[in-house]
């Protein structure tokens, strides 16, 4: 192996005859193997099984969580996830089982009714646009999207979104939001520096309805002992005169069951009063024996912080792993990809060089992997330059994954080699 | 006791002053009974306490019901609620744990997006007309007025709304749907005649999208052995050509946990295809787990028209105390008050004379026993003629019920008293 930059066109020719014939082998071996989405795998999933023979339905308030009410949330369930995102209980509202579901519902009541601070209901605003760093998660650029805004991409950084463009971008009163993943980011694994949080609370924004919308989907997802840490939005927020600019999400998808787990988000109290009222003529009540259930198998399990050691003890082998892989064959091929090495979180971002990304996932998948589709992570789903690739580790066994993790190489490097031969 | 409508100033007043002595009574004895909702009595929901440890999470047809995936809902519970409302499985939504919110989901899209047979969304038409039986349910009535809709009463009979008022309506293409509970209706406790359901199935509508919101919430709450039964509104519609008019709404709120069962929908394979469509963008799939375990749980109690009957057990003998209570003080009193006794579901109409019903349930709150507003089942809260007060009698034990019932009663007679003597 050499570095393909310094590839002359026979040498180039002869790699490729090379990769083609690695390629065949595993198009014959008849892999049907799906890596497009983050899900946790059933070892993972049999770690909470003991959650499913919890009896409980009174709450330590005394409401008996098999009834009708408590909108907000079981008082025990909000006092729980209070502790867990460092605000106040009257500050949370537990829901359903679905995390993105609330997020659609605020943007949703950003439309119809407005924000605490709104001046009109977003429907009325001539132009809505948001900002998406990118790569990100797609489906809350799938949200946004919906309700027809101009998605803005904002490039991410190791330390988050690149601050300087946001603050130039809130300059503009129809820039009403950002999508943000604060901790070990979707997809890239990286988690916002304190001056990036501190910059996104402080900023000045032209729209006074401004609203951050703050998913801290992997808020306790360490894979290792080096823990990245995030500054509490809130209290920056409310420091900065700006407590109602954001909404902060979280939920257990990816710490009990993916599907039928427990979402909490908390908001200023401002802000909670007008999403109670908002949420007032849709339910009488989101599902308070799973938030109890969940509360309680928790603690029983020793607090969610030794919890999650269980979940990167499946994992972390994972992850490292595919980095390995990575390294072994990309280190002496020259700067033809690189990835991220996160600490935490459900993704590591591959980049291949420029106009590679898509006939790299089109190789894998005509050879039985199915990766995300190149260009998912940014708006409407175009990577300008095609050079992004997501990759979810979690949820096949590892054998498997090293099989995809070789197959992506020889893809990416397959993809470079033509693209080299191309110039 | 005499009748009311006979007695002369005097007698009245008399009469006035021996109510008023026994209403002091009740206000001495500190009552605290709240029969504001149609909330299962915790008996009930003893009933389903072995739910809690079912821990099957594989369904049968293989799916991991722990894992993302399945927006229409786990396969085994589609089949399940198909037989459960005698459509197919590919015509049914299995959502999460509110029928309410599945109902708000289906205004919101008809409002931003139309519907199957729509021409526009609903928010570009000038006006919307829904028609409301009434008396019925207030938060039916209550999500069709969050989105700005005029809402036109149409007389409840025993057989149904009034079709010849319903046929006329119709003719208006602003007219878009119609709120319907079919069997046991809320609050009156009415079953739709086989009639009442061909008429709404084949009448000519104005508006190609007229929409049927059928929710079926007490298909299965019979009270005793004599069973009404209702036609397939679906099966009617498709006769008739008009298969995208019904939405059908079911849930176990009722049957399991009130706050934690589990809703579903059912309509034309048309309609599943654009409400799919609808949902992607809000949500991964509601909570699978709460599914499959409804099922596996209905199935182990024998069916749930053998685990119905002990539902009825405990509540059929609180119907039957509150109208011999109302018997025993109304029959002999001429025509000042009359109610509904249903044969299931969860509620009785009690109607007074025209101009008492805000005042009864004044009195009543007055020692302590809370009743739903007065004009609670009519749009906006506004019952024209004063008269309907809704009873739930499944919640307090009978013996507090026995209490509320006798209040009620001399509340319901001071006020008819207060009345006569004011003309």
């Amino acid at each position: 192996m050499a570095n393909y930059c310094e590839m002359d066109r026979a040498i180039l020719e002869a790699e490729q005859k090379k990769l083609q014939a690695e390629y065949g082998k595993y198009q014959k071996m008849d892999l049907k193997l799906d890596m497009s989405r983050g899900k946790p795998s059933p070892t993972q999933m049999d770690l909470s099984l003991d959650m499913l023979t919890v009896s409980a339905y009174k709450d330590n308030t005394g409401v008996d969580a098999r009834n009708y009410g408590n909108l907000e949330g079981l008082p025990e369930a909000r006092a729980y996830f209070a502790q867990l995102q460092q605000v106040k209980p009257e500050e949370v509202i537990v829901g359903g089982n679905s995390s993105l579901q609330l997020m659609y519902m605020m943007i949703n009541m950003a439309w119809e009714k407005g924000m605490a601070d709104s001046k009109t209901a977003w429907k009325r605003c001539e132009t809505i646009k948001f900002l998406c760093p990118v790569p990100g998660y797609d489906r809350h650029f799938r949200i946004t999207e919906e309700f027809g805004f101009e998605l803005i991409s904002v490039p991410m950084l190791p330390t988050g979104p690149d601050m300087d463009e946001v603050e130039k971008w809130v300059k503009d009163p129809s820039v009403k939001g950002i999508w943000c993943v604060p901790k070990y980011s979707n997809p890239d694994g990286y988690t916002y520096s304190d001056d990036t949080v501190k910059r996104l609370a402080n900023m000045q924004t032209a729209a006074p309805d401004f609203t951050i919308f703050w998913d801290n989907a992997y808020f306790v997802h360490h894979l290792g002992k080096k823990h990245d840490e995030v500054l509490n939005i809130l209290d920056e927020c409310r420091a900065a005169g700006n407590e109602n600019r954001p909404l902060l999400f979280c939920s257990t998808s990816k710490i009990t069951f993916a599907g039928s787990g427990v979402c909490a988000m908390a908001a200023s109290p401002e802000n909670i009063k007008a999403i109670t009222a908002y949420l007032f003529p849709m339910t009488i009540g989101f599902d308070k024996i799973n938030q109890l259930r969940h509360v309680r198998f928790l603690e029983q399990e020793g607090g969610i912080e030794l919890f999650m050691t269980k979940h990167a003890a499946i994992i972390a082998p994972k992850f490292s792993k595919l980095i390995e892989i990575l390294h072994k064959n990309f280190d002496d091929c020259g700067p033809i990809a690189c990835w991220t090495e996160p600490n935490g979180g459900y993704f590591i971002s591959f980049y291949t060089l420029d106009g590679c990304a898509k006939r790299t996932v089109e190789l894998c998948k005509q050879a039985g992997v199915v990766l995300t589709g190149a260009g998912a992570a940014y708006p409407y789903g175009i990577d300008p330059t095609d050079h992004h690739i997501r990759i979810a580790p979690t949820f096949p066994p590892i054998e498997e994954l090293e099989t995809a993790a070789e197959l992506l190489s020889i893809c990416a490097k397959l993809s470079t080699v033509e693209k080299l031969l191309e110039a």
